[in-house]
């Protein structure tokens, strides 16, 4: 009995449609409802990941945004058939954070993520895992909406990394409140959009950066969530803060022009979360270095979350998924076969997800 | 009745030995003991500092690293006659952080600094100031060593934004203190020798880092107080973090190549704090961001000090000067006159300073 | 023109429906839709709380919980006519805190709150109040919910000191979440049970304590939210807690015994909070200290809260109201001239509220 | 081979002078310098800690305030013959803060006391030790204070409970220092004087406080801290809070009657930190609970300290050890065949050590 993956020979990338043989093993069998695809996933087919790496022979199975259903909790208390589940993608090594349950946290790189290195991903019909991975969706309703708890865990990190630094002074307006506040935020794929609805839940205003105009989809979703967008091809970015000061930023690209755009333009005391990584785009000679200081500015990288982070983000799902639109963020549905979406790019496409079952 | 005093015309710079007449006002009367020079002064000097700017007239009073004698309380109460005080440079303007006394916190830029922007410093025999803004060393007998207060307030930031910082996390070895965590010091300056004093009272190994061979001072300096020396123009920065892993830099440099070197070879969960703003080291195509991201890396800037930080840095010196061999970063005491001080180097030169009674 | 009110003689007490003259002045005018009635308001009419005073004149209208209608914004920017919006209760003094908009750690007492101490409150047909201190409600589906807004910003003010007492430690489970850990939230009044949802909704698990048995309607509202009922007349708190460690607690009654059973049960570095104040309830001889220290407990006072704290009760009720069962809270909906419920008590009664319009 | 000891039976109590043999084993041989005596070894031997414990047999060798001399490191790297040194007291168990380091903060309870609990004590000739619990002392010129090393390093786990706390606001005077604020500290024994001279040295205003006039010593010793002292059988705590209000607390006693003085009068937003265990001073009916609430006062226990505390201890001794006068509370020295300094109390003791070479 073989089943459907879809598979990449790492770090070389490719991309196949294959059958391979079921997984084996004590854990919980779950059959995958869906799969959605990203830049990470992208990258790895066009072979530009050099970090992606095998679990054992030469091939990789895709995938690490996924939901699915449980077929078979062989025992294992906590989860019953039918349950809706959200695997994790990285998994503990050994250091301390890890111990601590923060492998987003790892300190020294050795863990493993699912269908990026080191463990087969969740692209394929089913698959076996272990209970202290998985995460329970209660609300049905967001079966279809599920599939984003993965890109939207990170989103929760890097909130927390905002909340905490935000302690370093009484950072708030004069009502108490984040209502004076204006986050921008660059990009404009899944993550940066995700980004803009969780601050927006927050309080802040949300100013949404890119360089393009953009297609109507995204444009009603931001007036449904009271997101500014800003155009940097028709309106400048240093005129704009006049108005609406830059009070934090963060980054969904991955450019050091961003980073640049961040530093000339931010706030004094500002605080700046970088999650992009884009290792394609190029860098020119830049100088942040002044204002960072002078200005007291804080920038953290943010990579990944905890198991909280994704209890945090189906919470989010099950409670604001529908009123925020969010499933105007899910642009196209495909079958496992159809592997043309991973090298081209449909007219307004945010995210594309490929039903399992 | 003139007095002496060290002059400039910002932002146009020069530097001029001048009798100019003396304050009047309220506030307590204080007799210039030593004022220190710094790379600011002599930045302002040569006309490359665009923000300063005189108190009123065209010449601005140099000077902001400054110990005094109160000659005259005027009835001010909490000082009295032979009180030393070391002035603060940054005075607040209306704003949040500064009404909280955190003015180098300051929101809106709207302050003045003496000697730099807006206010007279204090290369004069004796200035008239507000008590609000003075300090008071309590032991005499480092009188001498009181001139290091201002630069190394800036230090006491630096490790109260540190010490925050480190929160995210348990930030600390597996014993509870810091005995395994190296710290890196980039920059062998005045300022860059003073974090590194106060980071080996933290229990933290570090390792002072730059670009050439150093002088036999500053070379016993770090003997006595257990600082490592790295010349990366003779051992490589990314062999030697392979020993000793950075898991945290400080830079007092001001140059990009620096921002770099600490991104890219930081361990995972860094911090690092730049206080540096070399505005005249030039840049390279760099991209910082992706080990940024990935090792959740937090990069904070850290400007001046409060009033705070300047009680700090007075109990520090009192009961580590000596132990630490602070007397040893001060290589040059000149008098007034000596305008050559702003210009020339001396050989392992660290910190002049002149002498005005 | 006059119209209904419910007035108080402060401090002595007393309940009475007047006739009164609406307010005149700059700010909006407020049509008031609904005011709920909890213990303070009952104390105030028992003459029990000594500190109630009148804004002016003998008599005080009564009424803190509330929410409007607006009837006319005046021109004030931000809101518009058929607005439904929250009054705040405590209105800033000029101390720090105050000023920062944090009247809710108010240093000085000098504050009013609405229908408590200085201040007319809202149990009138209409109010005319200062758009500041005014939080408006998105989603007009949660109208006859509201009401329960202030209350449940007191809950969202110790979410905030819970989740600022937990930085000093790693204080979550081995998987990064709060799945193993137990909350005791001590009362099963309406604040109670507003605590009760808001910690499950962080993914803790909740038991919630008091001393008898309890009716339908809130035996009903636990096993929906998935919250744990102990009766302490029929099981022992300290054979609980040797299965379900109490990691952390809430205190919602404000008795001395509660605070002994916490400092007797709760776990080492365990975190306890304290919102309730019943004056009444008799003390006896307790020793809290040995525990308390030997256990590094942490016991923090929370009262009030912040401008944010009502926009994120307001946000949970629009998020979470529906499905955590929130209108079972409201036992009971009244006249303004039904003053039996000020002194009388309904069987399973919870929370009482006066239609106004 | 025998060496002296003084041993307990504990929970029993009593004290006597013995001959034991000495131990043997892999870790450091240490020679013991000085002992202190606290009043935990005198309810050991007044049968009063019931928690006590012998480590095998039925003896218990008393003693965990020590300094000793490294005679023989055995080649365990990092200590050389002649080293001074301070022994841990508490040693880790296997709990999740353990591991971190962190037994102060033991979650079960599973750990050994020297000298207390189940592991043998240091009031014996000498003893072999494991180096990671031996904190080293770099200036051999405070030999005779580094006695004091233990109860000191408890205080410095109490300021890291503080400075911690402190951020839930900006808690801090409007110049940014903390010279406006007033910490009251409870008890004159050891560690009410050490927590008095830790807090100054943080430039806040002490008033120490207690029941009865002291006697020359102290009050010398508080002349020259600069430490007010009230006593409250000649001056009321309720009148002298009107002139310096309480604005955080420390209680070093451990009686339910202090708690209560400390919640009636402590500031709005007041810290206190509760250190003090005596278990058998009588409670009265407290309610401490109303200002707990109103005043959003928060009170933590805290007990033991961490490695960290102990290097943070002996800094503090090194570079405030002299200027503080320190050595005037070492108040007697004795032979370790003087038993009756268990049971008898000198005129104006504060610490008695046992000289042992």
């Amino acid at each position: 009995m073989k089943m459907r993956a879809i598979t990449t020979i790492p770090p070389n990338g490719g991309v196949k449609f294959s059958q391979v043989s079921p997984e084996d093993g004590d854990g919980i069998k779950i059959r995958t409802y869906q799969t959605g695809i990203c830049g990470t996933d992208k990258e790895i087919v066009l072979g530009n990941l050099k970090f992606a790496r095998p679990e054992k022979g030469p091939s990789l199975i895709l995938g690490h945004e996924a939901v699915g259903i449980v077929e078979d909790p062989k025992g294992n208390s906590g989860f019953k058939e039918g349950d809706i589940v959200v695997p994790m993608v990285r998994r503990p090594g050994k250091c301390r954070m890890c111990r601590l349950g923060r492998q987003d946290y790892c300190e020294d790189g050795d863990f493993v993520e699912a269908g990026i290195r080191g463990k087969n991903g969740f692209m394929r019909d089913e698959f076996i895992d272990d209970p202290r991975f998985l995460n329970k969706v209660n609300d049905p309703s967001i079966l279809g909406l599920a599939v984003l708890t993965e890109p939207l865990k990170n989103v929760m990190k890097i909130k927390e990394t905002f909340q905490f630094l935000r302690l370093r002074q009484p950072w708030y307006c004069d009502d108490s409140t984040l209502a004076c506040k204006n986050m921008y935020v660059f990009g404009t794929g899944t993550e940066g959009l995700l980004i803009s609805i969780v601050f927006r839940s927050l309080g802040m205003n949300v100013v949404q950066v890119n360089r393009h105009p953009l297609g109507e989809t995204i444009m009603d979703f931001f007036d449904l969530n009271k997101i500014e967008y800003l155009d940097t091809s028709s309106e400048n970015l240093d005129k704009k803060v006049k108005d609406a000061p830059m009070d934090a930023a963060i980054d969904a690209v991955g450019a050091m022009d961003v980073l640049k755009e961040i530093t000339d333009n931010i706030a004094n005391n500002g605080i700046a979360i970088m999650f992009g990584t884009s290792g394609q785009l190029p860098s020119s000679n830049y100088d942040v270095l002044e204002k960072l200081v002078d200005r007291n500015i804080v920038v953290a990288g943010s990579v990944d979350g905890a198991k909280s982070h994704y209890a945090e983000a189906i919470r989010f799902i099950e409670t604001n998924g529908k009123t925020t639109g969010m499933s105007r963020l899910i642009t196209g549905r495909y079958g496992p076969e159809d592997l043309k979406i991973f090298t081209e790019k449909e007219n307004q496409e945010i995210k594309k997800v490929i039903a399992w079952s």
